[in-house]
């Protein structure tokens, strides 16, 4: 399948409200988490049916319901009654092959994004789509599995934060993007700390397995650019949106928010310049280096070359040959070749071929 | 005939309004065939004559009028009497090789665009250009020939989807181009399965037919652009049109439908800058792959460079060379030959020449 | 002189409004020929005198001015005095190297683009300054030399179309455009074809001369993309403007004429880059094929050099060699020849050296 | 001191209002040159301080006073005052390695730019910066050295144009930058020309010495870019600039030259990619060209192996040897080798590779 | 640590009002260093705690406060409540890895942009990240250790420049802001001379360490850009920035600035662009050069073939060879070699491929 966009032949023309699930099935079950808090309380369980999570919906604490794990259509049309979703959006959710982008409906926002996640023991990163949906006292998001990078926001609401538990769910909104962005910038540095290394090493130590190296480095970073992109223009469009369920007080956050996506993109198209300049280093050295041993056996050859036709000279049968019947004829010859070998390697040392 | 553009000499400067089809004739007959739906009731029929079709557009029911070939002057004739089409609308139907565009009439809405259609027996894709007229109640769509991508939107409506058939002509538009567009992202996807496959093998088994291939995928790749381009263009146009013909509730779909555009145009983009890397790979690894074939055949021949010039040696004729009277004369010289091609391959190995 | 922009010293900050022409002199006589015609007469003339064209522009009737040749300073003095031009105007008119504008005057709209004409039996097209004034009544073109692309749209006003007839001067400008953007398209198609041929076939077979081709066709794509672009924003200015001389209803035809002046530049843009691969391809293929036959060849020698070795070791003049004098020593030497030679072809044959 | 930019660390955060000329100098005299003119009269002549000149800005004559040297802190001093410029503006104008710029102030408009001027003995352009101040009556000029583009200007004042004696100041800065804008052009074109030769000649003909001026030409091409594309700013908010001091009526010859510019700059921009071919082409032919060499002296080579080959076999030593003995074997010996040498040359004159 | 880009994975999602320093401790002691104005005193002190510096505070005098060093959390603190900073703001400052921005709160105006310094001694520039806080009669700038480019202003601050004196904290932070870009552009120009050098030799003297060199000198201008861009689009904002704390007669000193920074991004792109072309040019003239020593050595070898199959042939142990017996055999044949090779030298010589 390719990684880049991916796409099933039996779902083209498909309806834009239909409720089924056209992704690759990441997990085993659905789980259903629920964090609701205020200033004063924090409430988190694990329920097992959408109809326990529905009256958190009702009550003035801020809650954040998330469920992992999508291929559950009697879930999703649960979430669509229960929280009032049309099914456009619950399609939406399900679509998770799509590009990052936000979309303002009536009484909630949409936004979805592609959470990186590094896996720091088999030192790759996964790709999963993020949906969030903002209503005016509850957040709820879907992810394709269960894991997430989101622990450091939990940790920040247990740990009884005034500002977060009393913000509303257009902060957790945030805190969710900040964290994701953060995982991108993480991901783009570990990526990045390997391409200067390379880029340090390449000219002095390069070797066949660079390219594969430079290659798959090259693909990493298109993919990162691929996600980052539309992610700009969404945290644009946040800053810019004008809904209720947005305070004020967001712009500082959503600006910094804008500042480190732009910061992450900008080093991505720095990569991808200093990327293509190394496979063009990498082709001058790896020429320069297989001209200098043919440079060298050739002058090797060189040098061999008239010697090997003195000795044929003399190896030819002609009668009157004097110097075949001087006593030093033999001994001569290896001088003279000496001597002509010698001269030819200062000629060559002093031309720097050598 | 040139594959990104076509014109022919003879229609230059001729007039805007005229009813002759410039195109390739790509089908026989002229078919026309009918969708008239409303909530409760779908009639499906074939007809012989655009007179048939007249009364479809007096009914409060929409109407999807469908022609199949566009060779036949007396039948758009018909249509531009009878449907209350300018010939200016007819000739730019007529103009089969025209940019993908939308323009606002009165009482009308004009688009066209390419329709990609995807050949599973053999594997290529083939190109026709779809114009759609979308008025009250009647949609009129024009094609090359018999045979398109709309059977997923026919089985809906077929189906009995309510919200499908009490919407009007815009949603229908709308189905159309969708599956268009998902048509779009399914060859773009082929595409880069094998684009991407081409990448994964590309070093370790490069051969001179990928060139053929990496050639081919960016020709194809251009293409795509060349489509993708104006049709995201012509969705923002339509995004912003002031039209009765549109109604409000037509953006939410609209705006997926431009976000699914600029994830294929974005998509193609990104496989242009791999295939444009593939290529610079490709001449890195095919030279790599030669100069290695050189380097081993060069090194075998300076190994037998020094080891042929002593049999010269002891091939001349001098009358004072005691050593070849000397019983182990003949072995001596094998010994050092022996001693010299085996330094010389443990030196070569130590330079990691070998 | 440079093809892509040309100018002489001697004119370097000479007066905006002088009267003297700087161009190459592209013909020997001035032509005036005339075109008057409303819903019911056409009448067409070639005068001598500026002088008998003056009454053309105070009837009611559309009147087409065509002056072919600019060296004549007398006939620009009273085209300036007899249809109220100002020296600037005629100036401007005569800087025929200029890029294509169009600017706004009180009672006239100036427009100068680049005429392409394609020569069918020199197969080369040549470029000509145009430039159009359009006034209430009349439309006056002047061209460098005799001969243009105009004959459909004299053809179109002689055979009595209706709309046309009684048309104003800004569907007349139209027209004139629309057969110069046509012939754009019309050029670009040829060259298309070419590259794509030479694209083609390239691979398999690429020799020296496809240099030089490709060559010449990226200088003909970049003197097209230069021709282009500025019509294209000259187009868009002549769509905002806002001059009773532009009729409302002419807004679907300069549309129209936007679409094909986007396609011809997307067109040519989509070459430039096919051609930059090309170049890429041509070297890739190039050294390919010579390295194939540098292969060949080495691998022969290859063959040669250990058999070669073995005849000098059997030449050498040792006393003791005993297989010297064996019976059959002669035999087994070419015996272990002809062994070694086919073990290395083998060997290469699995390696697929060969 | 690098070309492209330039500057001095004792300067670094100096006061923007010092009046200390940073740059070179690059002429001994400070010259003040003065021309006077109205309808009737034009009074030309050279003075020896500033305090001479300041009775011109009295009158209601239109003034151009030229400073050709920019190092004498005191005539700087006395402009200041006697022409109530601020220090801000004069400390602008002694920095002369700044980028073109306009700044209105309240009672002139400031102006810098490049003067390129082509010097037809040694072949080369030389830069200067030139700065201009319009006010009321009097326009300001200062140059870094005696010499410059503008005795065109000059001329045409002399000669009693009319409308160029009545119009005001910014006529006559708009003259000035014609020149200098249509000198940038002279120079493009020279240097086209060039170009456009190397171009011609570069697959037949091409040389070691060609990378040498491919290179100086890009290395001039972009000098040029990095010049005249803050140009194009300056005279687009010179259009749009809202200030008594430039009338209405400059809009159509400010148009004019805001079309010059775009010239000028698209051409660059195409210089450039045509540089950028043709270093690729060059390494495409160089090659090609050094590997013909290799080609031919390669198959000269392999020739010559079978044949030394046999040569050997006679040379052994065996004592079985029949042919040897045998009258006709040297014949024989040189038959079988000149057969062997001619087929192949046949071979390879079929493989097309002689 | 990448250079490009660094983070931590301890950090990801941390509160974006946390109060720790994430970056590396680049400084011992934090140095407080406090500048204390107006027309007619200056005082200059350096203390040991916030405290000391509140008072400054309330005069109406202007301040400078300099800190020098983040990681000591208690002056933070006492930072943030002495000038009434929120705690978002401090967090901001802490994060010295971010992109340079401005940010305008209610009583304050928030700067941060990368400080170059260049170092004499050890030839090479280090970075360091700046934050200025503009308030009503203050400036606090924090910088990550002791040693900064702001001695010019500190100087011309003691001199008792009136204007400098009597203008407020926008015109310090001016100051301040023009230092750091004069310092870029200084280092910009430093690193010009060795890329305009390297370009000058670079065809006459290639050797293997220039391609460090412009690998070197690529990543340099990379960096730069990187910096140099976002300071661009700061500068930008402060024009626009509508607050009091920025007086109206700062535009014209802000565009100077500016154009300084758009002068240092065009050149930084034009470097970056000849670098690439000297990539370019290095490998041609590397392969150029080494195809020279092989085309010459070649050359040789193919003059001693013929030869050397000569004295083969002469070597044949063939009973009837006439010229063996003949007086003047021998000579003959060194008559005849020399003849050969004199020729073919000749004829390379002719061919120009000697």
């Amino acid at each position: 399948m390719a990684r880049f966009i991916k796409t099933k032949k039996e779902f083209i023309g498909s309806s834009p409200d239909g409720m089924t699930f056209h992704g690759e099935r990441k997990s085993e079950h659905v789980r259903i988490s629920v964090m609701d808090y205020d200033k004063d309380n924090l409430t988190e369980t694990e329920v097992g049916s959408i109809a326990e999570t529905l009256k958190y919906a009702e009550t003035n604490t801020t809650t954040w319901l998330n469920i992992d794990g999508l291929h559950d259509a009697q879930i999703m049309k649960e979430i669509s009654e229960g929280f009032n979703l049309s099914p456009l959006i619950i399609s939406d959710i399900l679509e998770t092959n799509s590009r990052p982008k936000i979309h303002e409906y009536n009484d909630c926002i949409y936004i979805s994004v592609k959470m990186l996640q590094y896996n720091e023991k088999k030192h790759h990163s996964t790709s999963e789509n993020l949906v969030m949906i903002i209503k005016k006292n509850i957040l709820i998001s879907f992810q394709e599995r269960v894991g997430d990078v989101f622990n450091p926001v939990r940790e920040r609401l247990r740990s009884n934060r005034k500002r977060f538990r009393t913000a509303g769910t257009d902060y957790l909104a945030y805190a969710l993007l900040d964290t994701i962005i953060d995982n991108y910038i993480y991901i783009i540095s570990l990526l990045g700390e390997k391409i200067e290394n390379l880029d340090k090493i390449l000219i002095d130590k390069a070797n066949d397995g660079m390219l594969q190296e430079i290659s798959e480095y090259k693909g990493e970073i298109i993919y990162m650019s691929k996600i980052i992109k539309p992610c700009r223009e969404l945290i644009t469009s946040l800053e810019h949106i004008d809904s209720d369920l947005v305070h004020e007080s967001m712009q500082v956050h959503l600006k910094g928010l804008r500042s480190n996506v732009e910061l992450a993109n900008e080093t991505v198209e720095d990569y991808r310049e200093i990327l293509s300049d190394l496979l063009s280093v990498f082709h001058t050295v790896m020429s320069d280096k297989l001209n200098d041993i043919l440079k060298t056996l050739t002058i090797f050859s060189v040098i061999f070359i008239p010697i090997t036709f003195i000795v044929g000279v003399y190896g030819t049968n002609f009668d009157f040959m004097p110097v075949l019947h001087w006593r030093y004829g033999y001994l001569a010859m290896w001088i003279m070749m000496i001597v002509i070998a010698i001269s030819m390697v200062i000629h060559f040392k002093r031309k720097k071929w050598l």
